[in-house]
């Protein structure tokens, strides 16, 4: 049952993070096949930079195919509903903030489980939460989000991290510290917003 | 004489490939090391990210270094002979459709040889093709040619992966489905410049 | 002793390029986090990309976490001095090629250790020397220092690599060699600029 709470837990995040990828193609106003690409692009990019890093043998989309797939859905459902949305800059910024609460518990728990130390737990969980976007920002020539005055991007990771590191220092259960490490990111980083 | 065949397939691609990084750098009027450099990378990237994501033990120029001779030749061509073309712009959107010709079917081939199935042979195509040409243009700070609008570029390399894939599962020779890969994405790529 | 002068250069190499990259953000107006973010990025960016490509099975900063701790360190001293300096563009082009200096000689020895020929030997040189520079080019949207007119950025490092490699042939002692190619590439990239 843990072992589906992940798989669930890996489908929402690349879903989420793609949904913010499309939300970019929406922007610069792309084809469809552009909404897909930044969409898998955003979705599978920090946790690949992670596998890449941490010599992970098999990068995890490669393993699950299916997980590009839940990328292209997102892509279309933003194609065909974007023009709703008020403000689609908004949209995106409360997206990558849900991203951003998941994958810096996500890239944590890797490097803990894996055994490493503070310092590489930080690096992992910041790694796997941000290089998704900084690719996506970079290729489509925006201010990278994580580098823009005033919010608290990388430093909500890196506060999420930290919670992470602290609730295991206490000896509390591991999956208490990856849900601190979710909610000390998504509020340092919703408050900032 | 299916190994030269590859082989000599091999140094075409990035020589072309190399063409079109050259080209970019005549535009932004740069030295010979800079033609080099993007010769270089442009000619390579593309492979290196595919080998670097399915796990080859060896990066393909690493296990050739006279790879990275051919593509040095051909900025020092291009070095040379730019200011005779009339529209430099026009010479690297035709090789680059002609290296995207060429890489897809090369990615493609490499994914079904290593038995995956059609998402990640997609994906292979697809990133063998562009990864090369996108770090060329976001390096050189222009509009990836990618995500330029109604040029059909991610379009024709997903439809020549779709070729293969169709090719492969009509039981038809596994050679024919590549030829059928590089002409549709040729087609689809030149028809929309 | 020889491998305590190689863990203290390693440091060295760090703490320099570390610098350069703080030098970025403060550039930028960047808060701290934004400091630290280039100041590792910059630090770390060339030889991860090398120990990458070239097979190491781990990244070195994974092997030695402190060496981020060196980075880290670099950012604040920065964060908290950069207002000081008369010029940080000048301060930053000579802590740029001090690193670069330290950083040719680094990839060659790697390289030429491994058993590899000349061409990956420059290859290795050339980019351990550039990736990380040229990322935190690219992201904080610069133009890329090794492509800007004039400045001999690439053309130092490649004269750096060639007389390493010219050191070997000669039969001359490796550590003469490497010395050599640091103070080749020191002076042709200072010399220009």
């Amino acid at each position: 049952m843990l072992a589906d709470a992940q798989l669930l837990l890996d489908y929402a995040s690349v879903f989420v993070f793609a949904l913010t990828g499309a939300l970019v193609a929406s922007r610069g106003q792309l084809d469809i096949v552009g909404f897909i690409f930044f969409a898998v692009l955003t979705a599978v990019g920090g946790r690949t930079v992670r596998d890449l890093l941490f010599g992970r043998d098999v990068i995890f989309w490669v393993a699950r195919p299916s997980l590009i797939l839940a990328a292209v859905a997102a892509a279309i459902i933003v194609f065909f509903t974007a023009h709703l949305l008020e403000s689609r800059y908004r949209a995106l910024l409360w997206f990558d903030a849900l991203a951003l609460a998941v994958a810096v518990p996500a890239g944590v728990d890797f490097a803990i489980s894996a055994g490493y130390g503070a310092i590489i737990v930080t690096m992992a969980g910041v790694i796997t939460a941000s290089a998704g976007g900084l690719m996506r920002d970079v290729i489509s020539n925006e201010v990278p989000l994580l580098l823009k005055q005033g919010e608290l991007y990388l430093t909500a990771a890196f506060g999420g991290a930290l919670a992470a590191l602290a609730f295991d220092a206490c000896g509390l259960p591991h999956g208490w510290g990856l849900i601190a490490c979710g909610l000390v990111t998504f509020a340092l980083r919703a408050g900032s917003m």
